[in-house]
């Protein structure tokens, strides 16, 4: 498989092989030059994927939630992908795979693609990687692709920029999960699940999030999805068909109101930019291989010139 | 005021002139068209605050330290800059600011600034509108910035960007202060603070913390930098002055290794580079009003183009 091509290995991981699509997706991860023809190859292909995210914060749940759902869409015979996003973690390659040993009921289901991915700091970064290992599954025939994010603050967010329907986490009794819902991921949720709901407090949690939800924000504009609250127990498989529902239910809306289409051409416009920036910086990452913006920086570091003028010079060279 | 040139600003805020810093500020936040010039005007007078970044879990007692920190070097007459940065928050641009009023201490004194500012998504961004309202409060006349981060994740790691050292706080009895150190920011810090020091566990986190540096590492690496560890109780001020040295024996470190110029010139080629990223994305979004992007994206979306074409065909018409 080593010499395979682009349209070779695409060809391949459609047929299922696992082996193809890791190479696909390392291929992302690597920014390898190959990349173009691996785009290529899997447009035809692509668009059909549902993308539900999950998020929330460390501790409700998110991996045993994620393994649930899997094994509820595998019943229903559907081709599922996995891809557990690390953004917050510029530092290494494969990081905190360690909770991902839970999955490994689906490990060798061939019809389950599980893939890690942190994200690479500069270069690389999650709104570059990510859409693109997405479109790899997309492209590899998965029906379902569960978007999870590991970590939390702006990962929260981001995330729900990848996804068809976000699904937000919380649990009872983590004060911090209402605290990060009001930072910022309550805008973001089109289907809130309250798990670990067989322990004290699920039911005021509830009752929080339902207040919060009245008070404003993008949920309460007129005519707007109002997202649903469904309790669970993953780590039973209680609740997991509610929160299938539940997600469906959220699709037909947004097929219905012409979002669907809306929410994919918006991705696929940030993906388009991200590869447009990357391509840019990686120019200017050659002009600081030449020393042409090492020694600008020298220069606005001691005052001699400033950021903008000197953000020309580097414009005008490339 | 409102018709001030930025060279007017610039001399007012030298004087001292809260609401110049402020109305400077402001059109970093607003990345007024005006901003050009006010960094020409700034420029000359930048480059000699000593700038400290403040990072760690919620809990800590960022706030607190802080506030210590700033009273510390008030004592010694040096002018202080305060930047609180929640770059997880792309929602609002005043967020976050109920742990401000813990610092009114300092709210009526002529000799501190106090600037929160909240990262705006897209196009501001941590690391375009950060580092310019550094140089505002540098050329401001302020000899010492501090840098807190509101938030978490990604967050620790960019501010230490930012700084010239960079403090990791920690509590003991927060599990979850070592897993966010094993998580990266063990790697960005110039200087530990465990606080909280009076409670169970102080010594405790003190020696995971020495363990985990003996791992590996920069820190590990020979002729590094080795952190120090200072124990506070940031509430009853008890600690600050060991900070205060630990950060000046850093910066000594940093300036007899040449180390000093060479993050400022690595956070100046970042600055300049995040200038001409943002240059290059308005004329991109530019295109996206004029329909050129959103036309690619609706043909990426449906799998008639892949997104590298598309990128392609985006950059072509720059």
């Amino acid at each position: 498989m080593r010499g395979a091509s682009a349209a070779e290995l695409v060809e391949r991981a459609r047929e299922g092989d696992p082996r193809a699509v890791a190479r696909l997706i390392s291929h992302v991860e690597n920014a390898s030059p190959a990349l173009r023809e691996v785009a290529e190859a899997l447009a035809p292909h692509t668009g059909s994927a549902r993308i539900v995210g999950l998020t929330g914060s460390p501790g409700v749940g998110k991996s045993t939630t994620t393994t649930a759902l899997v094994r509820a869409y595998r019943e229903d015979g559907l081709r599922v992908g996995v891809l557990a996003v690390d953004p917050s973690s510029p530092f290494s390659g494969g990081a905190l795979l360690g909770d991902r040993v839970r999955m490994q009921e689906h490990a060798t289901d061939p019809g389950v693609f599980i893939r890690s991915m942190a994200s690479r700091g500069h270069l690389g970064g999650l709104s570059w990687a990510a859409p693109q290992a997405l479109r790899v599954l997309d492209g590899a025939g998965c029906e379902v692709i569960l978007v999870e994010t590991v970590g939390v603050g702006q990962a929260e967010v981001e995330v729900a920029s990848l996804a068809d329907t976000t699904i937000v986490l919380l649990a009872p009794g983590m004060g911090d999960g209402i605290q990060a819902a009001k930072a910022g991921i309550l805008e973001v949720a089109d289907v809130f699940v309250v798990n670990k709901a067989d322990r004290d407090g699920a039911d005021a949690t509830v009752r929080d999030l339902r207040n919060m939800l009245g008070l404003g924000g993008r949920h309460s504009e007129p005519g707007a999805w109002r997202p649903p609250i469904v309790k669970t127990v993953a780590s039973r498989g209680e609740g997991t068909r509610d929160v299938l529902a539940a997600v469906d239910k959220h699709r037909a809306w947004m097929t219905e109101h012409g979002e669907l289409a809306r929410r994919r051409e918006r991705r696929a416009a940030a993906e388009i930019e991200a590869i447009a920036l990357a391509a840019l910086r990686e120019r200017i990452g050659d002009l600081r291989g030449g020393t042409a913006l090492d020694a600008l920086a020298a220069r606005v570091a001691t005052g001699t010139l400033d950021p903008y003028r000197a953000a020309d010079e580097l414009l005008a060279s490339l």
